[in-house]
C-alpha cells in the first residue's frame, strides 16, 4: 500500500473474500486504510466494511470521499447498505446519498428512517414479487429477464394488486412444479410475517423459533416492502448473546477492542462506581459491628467467606434466571415453580456447605460456637441469595429493564449485606457480645 | 388428551408447526407427553422433538414404543433424526434403527458412528448432487422427478463421477440460466467446504464469518457426504453463547429449567465447592494479619472494599478477554497489546478509585493516613486484577482449557488475595502495628 502499487494490490486483494477484505483492513495502520481503498478502486468490495469494528468503519467513512462512498455502495444489497450508512453523523450520510442515483436515494433514506433495531432497518428491500394468478413459466421468464436482483434469494413473494402479501414460494418448489401451473395453486399461504416496526431481537427470537431462513416484512397495511434473511439474524443473536455477556460481566455492550485506554477507562467507570457504593454499603454493616470485631478478631477474618460464598451461589442462579428470560423460558407461568426450586437449591447447599464451613472454623479457632454461628448464616444467606438470584432479574424484567445489565449488581449487594449481618448478628447475640 | 380424543386433538393440533408441537409437549404433565403423540398418529412431527429440552425428549422416547419411534424418524430430514437419536444409550438406539427400513439405517448408523459435536453429526446426507456435464435442463428435469428430496434446499452440488465436489450453484442462478448451458459453466467453485470431522463451532465460525447459507461437507478423500445449513448453525452458535454465559457464571452447560431440586443442587455444588476453598484461601490472608487487626479494627471494614473493587475490574477485564478469545479476536498477534491496554485502564481506574475511596476512608474514620493506604492498595490491586483478567483466561485457552469455565475463580483469588494482603501489608508498614 505504500509503494502505491494500485495494479500489484488489485491482484492479490480483488478475489478475496469481502470478510478477508474486512480482516485485512483492520490489521492495516489507520492512515493506510482509506488509502487501500482508493487503490483497489472497483476491486474493493465495500460489503467489507460491514465486517470491520463500528469504529474502524466510521473512521474509513469519515476519510474517503463522499464520491467514491456514495460509488461502493451503490452495488450493494440495500440492507448492507443501510448497515453501513448508519453509524454516520446526519451530515455525512446526507452527503452520501446526495451522490447516489435518485431511486437509491430513496430506497435508502426510507430504510434510514426506521427506527434503530427495527426490522425495517436490517431488511432487504430487494426481492421478487409476483401476482398469484402467474404461471411458474411466467416466473422463470421474469426471473431471466430482471435487472435489479437480490445478490442471492431462497423464496420469491405472492402480492395482490395492492402489494400486500399474499403468500410465499420457495425456490426448490418453483423449480419442482410444470410450467404451466400457476402460482397460487402452489403457494404457501399460511406465513408469519415481520411488521416493519418490530424489534430486530423479537424477530431473530421467531427465526430462532421456527428455524425460517427468510421472513417478508410487511407494513402496517400488511404491505409487502422487504426481506431478512438469516445471515442478519444470526449476527443479531450474535450481538444478543454479546451484549448479554459483557452486560453480566459489567460490560458495556458498545467496547471492542480497538477502543483506545481513556475512552475504555471512562466506560468501565460508572459500572465500577455504582459497585464501589454498594462494598460501602456492605463495609457499613462490619462497621454496625465495630465492637464485636474488636472483642473477636476471629469474626473479621470469617466474614468475607460468608459473603464470598453467598454472591456466588447467588450469581449461579442468577445466570440461570437472566438466561431464560432473555430465552423467554421464563415467564408468569413457571415463575413460582422455579422460585421455590432455587430456594430449595439454596437450603440444600446451604446446609452442605454451612456444616462444612462450620467444621473448618471450628478447627481453625478451636471454637465450636463459631462453627455454629457460621453455619447458621451460610443457611440463611445462601437461601437469601438464592431468593435475590431469581426474583431480582424477574423485578427488572417487569420494570422493562434490562436483568442482565443491573441485576449482578442488586444480586451481590443483597449477599453481602445479608452475610455480614447474619454472620456478625447471630454471633454478637450468641456470644452476647452485644 | 386425558379424555383420550385423539380426533378432537388431531383437529387442534395437526397443523401446528413443529415449535409449537414441542412446546405443548413442554407444557404437559411428563406422563400425558408420551401419550399424546400416540394420540396424534401420523399428524404428530416428530420435528417438533427436536424442539424441546434434552431431558424432556429422552423421557418421551423411553415411553414410546421403538416402531412408533422409528415410524416418526423415517420421514425426518436426516440431521433432525440423527439430532433424536444421539441422546439415547446404544440399545435403545440400536431397538429403533432395527425397526428402519434398511437404506435409512445405514444412513443413521453412519451419521451416529461421527463424534458428538463433529459437523458429520450434524450434516444433512440427502442433496442433490450433479456431473458437471450436464445441461440446466437436465438439471431440472432431475429435479422435477427425484423422489428423496431434502425437505429444502437452496443449492445443488456438483461432482466428479468419484464423488468428489467440484463446485456449486444456487438455486436463483440455476433458475436465471438457460436450459442449454452447461453446469460446469455456472458453477462456483472456489467453495469453503468443511471437513466431517471438523468441531461444529469451527463449522459455526465459518458460517458466521462468510455468511454462508449452507456448505458442503466432504469426507477425507474430498468426497460429497452431505450438507449444513444456517439453521442447524444458528443452533450451535446459541448453544455456544449459552454455555459461555453458563460457564462465566459457575453453571454447568447442561443445566436446564426442568431438571430436579436434586440434580441442580448437586451440579452447582463443585462450582461453589471451588469457590469455597478459594474464600478460605483468601481469609488465611486477613488471618495472617490478625494482630494488625486487633489493634485496628478500621481494617477489618475496610478491607473488603479493596478486594470487592479489585474483582469487579478483574471481572470486567476477564469478560472481555473471554469474548474475544471465543471470538477469535484475540490471539498472539495483538496479546501483547491488549495486555498493555488492559494494565493501563487498571492503573487509571485505580488512581481514580483509590482517591475516591481515600477522601471516603479519611473523612468515616477520621484518620488520612488510612486514606493514604487504602489508596495504594486500590491501585495495587486494580493493576493486579487487570492483569489477572487478562493473562488467565489467556493461558487457560493455551493449555487447552476453556477459559470461560475457571477464569472467574482464579481471577477473584487473585484480587482477594492481592486486595487483602495489599491493604494489610501496606498499613502494618505504615502504622508500625507488626
Amino acid at each position: 500500500v505504500q509503494a502505491d502499487d494500485s495494479a500489484h494490490l488489485r491482484d492479490l486483494i480483488a478475489d478475496f473474500h469481502e470478510a478477508d477484505q474486512g480482516a485485512l483492513l483492520e490489521a492495516l495502520d489507520a492512515d493506510l486504510r482509506p488509502r487501500l481503498i482508493e487503490l483497489l478502486g472497483d476491486d474493493f468490495d465495500f460489503a467489507a466494511l460491514t465486517e470491520v469494528d463500528d469504529a474502524v468503519r466510521e473512521e474509513i467513512l469519515e476519510e474517503l470521499p463522499a464520491e467514491t462512498v456514495a460509488e461502493g455502495v451503490k452495488d450493494l444489497d440495500s440492507d448492507d447498505a443501510v448497515y453501513i450508512l448508519e453509524g454516520l453523523d446526519k451530515e455525512d450520510q446526507d452527503e452520501i446519498l446526495d451522490a447516489l442515483p435518485a431511486s437509491e436515494r430513496v430506497a435508502l433514506q426510507k430504510s434510514l428512517d426506521y427506527p434503530e433495531d427495527s426490522a425495517g432497518r436490517l431488511m432487504q428491500a430487494d426481492l421478487i414479487a409476483v401476482p398469484p394468478f402467474w404461471t411458474v413459466g411466467q416466473v422463470l421468464a421474469h426471473l431471466r429477464e430482471a435487472t435489479e436482483l437480490p445478490e442471492s434469494f431462497f423464496e420469491i413473494f405472492v402480492v395482490d394488486p395492492g402489494h400486500r402479501l399474499l403468500g410465499h414460494l420457495f425456490l426448490d418448489a418453483l423449480l419442482r412444479s410444470d410450467r404451466a401451473a400457476r402460482i397460487e395453486t402452489l403457494m404457501v399461504s399460511d406465513r408469519r410475517r415481520v411488521r416493519v416496526l418490530d424489534d430486530s431481537e423479537e424477530v431473530a427470537r421467531l427465526f430462532q423459533r421456527y428455524n425460517l431462513v427468510s421472513a417478508p416484512v410487511v407494513d402496517e397495511a400488511d404491505r409487502l416492502v422487504g426481506v431478512i434473511t438469516i445471515d442478519d439474524m444470526v449476527d443479531v443473536l450474535q450481538e444478543e448473546a454479546d451484549d448479554e455477556i459483557k452486560a453480566l460481566g459489567g460490560v458495556r455492550a458498545d467496547e471492542e477492542l480497538s477502543d483506545t485506554v481513556l475512552y475504555t477507562t471512562r466506560s468501565r467507570f460508572i459500572w465500577l462506581f455504582v459497585n464501589l457504593l454498594t462494598a460501602f454499603l456492605a463495609s457499613s454493616v462490619l462497621g454496625l459491628f465495630e465492637g464485636s470485631l474488636e472483642k473477636m478478631v476471629a469474626l473479621a477474618v470469617l466474614a468475607p467467606i460468608v459473603a464470598s460464598q453467598g454472591g456466588n451461589a447467588a450469581t449461579q442462579t442468577m445466570t440461570v434466571a437472566v438466561r431464560a428470560l432473555a430465552m423467554r423460558e421464563l415467564g408468569p407461568s413457571n415463575a413460582w415453580r422455579i422460585t421455590i426450586r432455587e430456594a430449595l437449591v439454596g437450603l440444600l447447599n446451604g446446609v452442605g456447605f454451612g456444616l462444612l464451613t462450620g467444621v473448618v472454623a471450628s478447627l481453625w479457632f478451636r471454637d465450636w460456637n463459631l462453627g455454629i454461628v457460621i453455619c447458621l448464616a451460610m443457611v440463611v444467606n445462601l437461601i437469601a441469595g438464592a431468593l435475590g438470584g431469581i426474583l431480582i432479574p424477574m423485578a427488572l424484567e417487569r420494570f422493562r429493564a434490562d436483568p442482565a445489565v443491573s441485576s449482578g449488581v442488586f444480586v451481590t449487594t443483597v449477599t453481602d449485606v445479608v452475610g455480614f449481618f447474619s454472620f456478625l448478628g447471630i454471633a454478637t447475640l450468641w456470644f452476647g457480645l452485644h
